[in-house]
This record gives structure tokens, C-alpha cells and sequence, in this order.
């Protein structure tokens, strides 16, 4: 499976993964396709760097990249603090009552909530940028907008690529303009933040938009068949999140969210601004409908809603409180049904991708049978 | 392009195209696919009848379907002045506010309102069937659920194949097990009826749970790349509706909506209840907006909102308000560029399957070149 741009990062197969997992990117990029660790979650630059350094001692000296979130607007000045203020009283109130109907237990005294939203802010990035640059990373790929023009010619007088996700072709030349390498086209169905084209109609209108250079298909992509869709349709190459959290390398909070995953269906998930306050497709939960029920007070724009649900996130993840444990990931969530390890479900898209070329090839008379 | 569906149906092409305008059907059916009538716009027998033998005068022998509209739940008895019945009179007061607003004109005295609704009703699908299977057409497709027993009883008896649409995997299993032939997957990115699951998903759920009855990809396809990436991800076939509307064979209302067609892209279309009472995507204009609205009164449920609106629908496509000028359409829209034959844009359907082909064996390194 490949294309320039596989062949311009010396991968074997056009396949990139996007987790927040150490062990899973390190697998990916093993197995021949080109692991990207998730940075949002590092709130400590030491953390970053213990597992940057675990990556390096584990990837058999195969590449592999750092996705970043950098808001495309920059905010100058402003602290967590100063952000915190801005959340309503009745918010607050409204996550202690929801809270407080499931019994969700407090974290102890002193316990710091494990999953901050503060990655999400410019100097967090910042930071993690520092420390990413002193490893041998090849690309680096940020989740909201194009990074700030310092940050793209930092990474290229480094030889690292800079990729961005797009949700429409609008979006996508905006980054091209911007001077990024790579845009990675998230279509509806995709996990995460994501917009309202999906990746059938989206993937060809992004490679059309930003030719010659390379887009990445994301969203609704789980199988060797959908790899094979997504490159008939111009894509150099597929960008996949969803499909790892199940892997046995993948280090989910808790094993009732890995069960729940496991049992979801393709109609399991919703776009919702429960989680960051921008649409983003996740389990449907108790949760996700207590912040989309018109009764309620509805989320946040982006960062407060995130700041504002961070600590109790943490609690229901912590006490695994069923009905409102969730995570974002994609409808390709109703494929995901059983643990297997990253080399097991890399070698299923591989063998396939070659089916699919075959089902192709036979129906278009190619006299391969 | 040849799958065993085609093969079964004497097509040169696995590309089936419905579509309301008998000229557009056969060109189609010339063309080497598969033209399906859509007949939810006849309320008269004599005019289905009329067209029909247009088709059988230009078809050049060739085979054809029809598209009814059969819900699944039958309503014993009802009539139309038993559902005006249950309107609210404030739904009627925002209808005639909202057209007063936008200084649409009234018809003239007498003048029928020329799109009605009640073709969604049983009795009125099962006159057209009255007249359909006097006709040699070969496949029977129903929009709305599987069609009652009887009358997939009589098409198999007549040799007819029945095709029902389907959003999910689950409602595609439920046609299987009433006994149709085809399943026709329609994607979140569909124009018309939809649900929420895109066809880089759907596709493949949908063939795995009716395997090995044949599935048609809908939803997404308006290029040779993507009727490509629909077969290669299982489909023995692509549905395509869309597409056709800005074909010079095509007699739309309106040449205003025409423009809007050409010049709207894939973000410009809603997924609204606004014109049936259930999702349907279509072209988003201020009449769906007003109707989205959470200050308005909503849309009401299936049968009602399609009755609600069907005079001022007549009444905007007539006087050509072009606010509110909308059509169901797909995603696919953003591709609708110019005006060409229907056998212009099946040729570029059939190259560009070619090419995407060619790619595909390219990346998998089928030698090739």
C-alpha cells in the first residue's frame, strides 16, 4: 500500500494512527504504518518526555509523529484562572445536580482530576512542542486549524511535516495557504471534533482543494475495505483514531469503558459540545444527553465547556459510572468487538485492502478473478 | 462495472438511477445503468401511465424500475381530511405568517397545488402499482420500510425484484427478513430520507447483515471515484439520485432552483424534518430554517408536516422565492456544477470509475504502472 507520501515518510503502508497511547503508536509504526501519539492529555512536560523517550526505546527505529491541539485563535494573556471565571454559576450547578443524581462519588482530597482540558490552550502546546522537538519525531499534526506560522517553519527548518485536520475543502485550503504539508480530511463520521461532510463527499473535495498536496482520509474507517474507499477517492493515505482504543496495547481509565465500546453499534455515537463546547462525536451517554437536552442549559463554547467538565469527567472515568461513561471515537465504534493486539488489527486492514482491490478488479473486468 | 446484480438485470453498468422525471429515467437506462421513476409525485393514474409508456418509447428495450412510497405502518381507513384533521391550527398560522413575511403569492383560484403528499399514502402506492405492473418494469423499490407482503408476492410473481432503502444495518436485516431482494443503503449524506449513519459505514454494515442479497450504495456518489469506493466496499451496486437533477434532461419547477443547485456546495444542505415530517436532507434555505427553528413550532410528525406544506411548497416553487427555494438533495451537491446530458455525466461516471481503478492497483502495487 503506497503512495508519495508513504513513501516520502519510508512507511510500508499508507496507514496512520492517532492514539494517546505510547504502546499503540509504537505498534503501528512496528507494524509498517506510522504511529502519531496524542498530546492533549499531557498537562506536564516530564510526562511527554518519559513517553517520547518509552516510544523511542520501543519503535524499532520507525517513524512517527506528535499531534498537538493549538487553537487556530490566539488568546494573549489569558490564564486557566482567567478563563474559569467566565463559567456561569449555573453550569457549575447544573454539573454538581447531574453529578449528584448518579451518585458520583468526589475525588479524594488533594487528587488531582487526571484529565485536564488545558492542552487545549496555546502555552500547553507551547510546552509540549518544546520538549517534542528534541525527539527524532517526523510529523507533527494539530488537531484545531493550522499551527501558528513560528511552529510550521520551527517543524520544516527540522525536516518534520506539518499536517492539519480539516473538515470541509474550505478549511482544508486555509491550511495549504498557511503552508502546512498534510491536510487530514475528518469527515462526519469520524470521532472527535468533526463537521457535517462525510468523508465520502469530503475526502475527493479536500484533494481536489489542496492538490498537489497529500490529504489523509479520517472517519469511518475501520476495515481493509474502507482503507481501499478512502485511497479510490484520492486520499494518499487513511488516518484512523477510533479502531485502536479496543487494541490490548490501548490503556483506556477503565474496563467498563473498553465493554461499553466493545458493545456499541455504529448508531451508538453523537456529535456533541458536551466534551470540548465544539462538535465532537462520541459515545452517546446520559451524559452527552444531559447536555444536548433542550431543558437543560446546553454546553459552553470552547474552552469553557471543557474546563467546566473536566473534574467530573475524571470522577464518572475514576468510579466508572456506566450510564455517563464516554469517549470520544467514531461510528466506525460498531466494528470494534474484540481486544485484539495493534499487529492483529493492522494485518486485518492489510489482507483487507488486497481483498478489496481484488472485488474491485473483478468488477471492473480486470481479469485478475 | 459488472456485479452479479448486474448481470441478473442485463445492465451494462452497476449505476442505478432514480429519479421523478420519465426523460431522465430512460436516458439512464440507455445510457447502460439502471432508471428507476420515482413515482411519489403522481397522484393520478393517468399521468404515471402516460409516462410510463414515454419510457417504454424511449427505453430502447432496456430495462427499468420504480420507486413508490408505501409506509410501513398502514393506517386502516384514514383518508386525507381525517390527517388535515389533526393539524394544529397554530402549525397553519406559521405556515401562512411565514409565506406572508416573504410576500409569497397565493395560487390561482383553482389552481391545484401541483406536489402533494399523498403519495406517501398506501392507497395511493398501491393505485400506482395498479399501473406499474401492466408495464414489463423489472425492479420495484419502496422508500419507506419493506412493502406490505401482497405486493412482494405480486412482483415476484411478475418477476419483479423489490428493493427497500435502508439506514442501518438493523432496518436492512428487517427487509431481508420480509423478503425483498435488494437493499439499498442510504447513507447520512443522502439527499431525501435519511438516518444518521454515513455510507463509509453504513456500506459495509449493510452488506455483512444481508449477505447475500446485494446492496446498493446510496448516498455520497457523484463521480466515477466515488461509485469506485462504494463497490469496494461491498456494494453490488450504486444508487444515485441526486446526481440527475441538474441534467438538461431534468424538468425541474423552477430554472431559480436550478441556479441554486449549481452554485450550492456539499455544506449548504440540512438534514431536516422540515418537508415530510421526518429527517429528510435537502437543500437548507430560510424556509427549513424557519422550520429548525427552537423558537418556531417544529415540524410536525409524518404524514402531517408533508400536508402542512405542500400548498406553500407549490406556492414558492411557482413564484420562484428564492429564500426559500429548496429540493432534497444530497451532499453530493457541491459537485452539481454545470448542466449536462445525462449520458454526459454517466461517461464521466464510467472514465472516472476507470481511473480510480487504475490508482487503487497503482497503491497496492498490482503492477499496473
Amino acid at each position: 500500500m503506497e503512495t508519495e507520501l508513504s513513501k516520502k515518510l519510508g512507511i510500508e503502508h499508507a496507514i496512520f494512527g492517532f492514539t494517546p497511547f505510547p504502546a499503540v503508536a509504537a505498534a503501528i509504526s512496528r507494524a509498517g504504518g506510522f504511529g502519531v501519539l496524542g498530546a492533549v492529555r499531557y498537562t506536564a512536560p516530564d510526562e511527554l518526555k518519559r513517553d517520547l523517550d518509552w516510544i523511542e526505546a520501543h519503535v524499532e527505529g520507525k517513524p512517527y509523529g506528535l499531534d498537538v491541539v493549538m487553537p487556530a485563535k490566539k488568546v494573549e494573556g489569558v490564564t486557566e484562572a482567567d478563563v474559569e471565571a467566565m463559567i456561569p454559576e449555573g453550569h457549575r450547578q447544573f454539573v454538581k445536580d447531574t453529578l449528584a443524581k448518579y451518585g458520583v462519588p468526589q475525588l479524594a482530597e488533594g487528587e488531582a482530576s487526571g484529565w485536564r482540558i488545558t492542552g487545549w490552550m496555546e502555552q500547553v502546546a507551547r510546552t509540549q512542542l518544546d520538549v517534542a522537538f528534541d525527539y527524532p519525531i517526523r510529523l507533527l499534526a494539530n488537531a484545531l486549524g493550522s499551527p501558528p506560522a513560528d511552529v510550521i517553519k520551527r517543524a520544516h527548518d527540522q525536516g518534520v511535516l506539518v499536517a492539519a485536520l480539516a473538515g470541509s475543502a474550505r478549511h482544508a485550503r486555509k491550511h495549504a495557504d498557511a503552508g502546512i504539508d498534510i491536510v487530514v480530511a475528518q469527515g462526519y463520521e469520524a470521532g472527535g471534533h468533526t463537521g457535517e461532510i462525510a468523508s465520502m463527499v469530503l475526502t475527493p473535495e479536500a484533494v481536489e482543494a489542496v492538490a498537489p498536496l497529500p490529504v489523509l482520509a479520517a472517519g469511518g474507517i475501520g476495515s481493509g475495505e474502507q482503507v481501499a474507499a478512502a485511497l479510490t477517492l484520492g486520499a494518499q493515505g487513511v488516518w484512523l483514531g477510533s479502531l485502536w482504543l479496543t487494541t490490548t496495547e490501548a490503556e483506556l481509565h477503565s474496563r467498563a469503558l473498553t465493554r461499553k465500546l466493545l458493545a456499541a453499534g455504529s448508531g451508538d455515537t453523537v456529535r456533541s459540545r458536551a466534551l470540548t463546547g465544539k462538535p465532537a462525536r462520541q459515545l452517546r451517554t446520559e451524559w452527552t444527553d444531559a447536555w444536548d437536552d433542550p431543558a437543560g442549559p446546553g454546553p459552553l463554547p470552547m474552552p469553557l465547556q471543557g474546563l467546566l467538565v473536566a473534574e467530573a469527567v475524571s470522577r464518572i472515568q475514576k468510579y466508572e459510572v456506566e450510564p455517563l461513561l464516554g469517549t470520544p471515537v467514531g461510528q466506525i465504534v460498531g466494528r470494534m468487538n474484540s481486544e485484539r493486539s495493534v499487529q492483529a488489527v493492522f494485518d486485518d486492514l492489510t489482507r483487507g485492502f488486497e481483498r478489496a482491490v481484488d472485488r474491485l478488479n473483478r468488477i471492473a473486468g480486470r481479469g485478475l478473478r
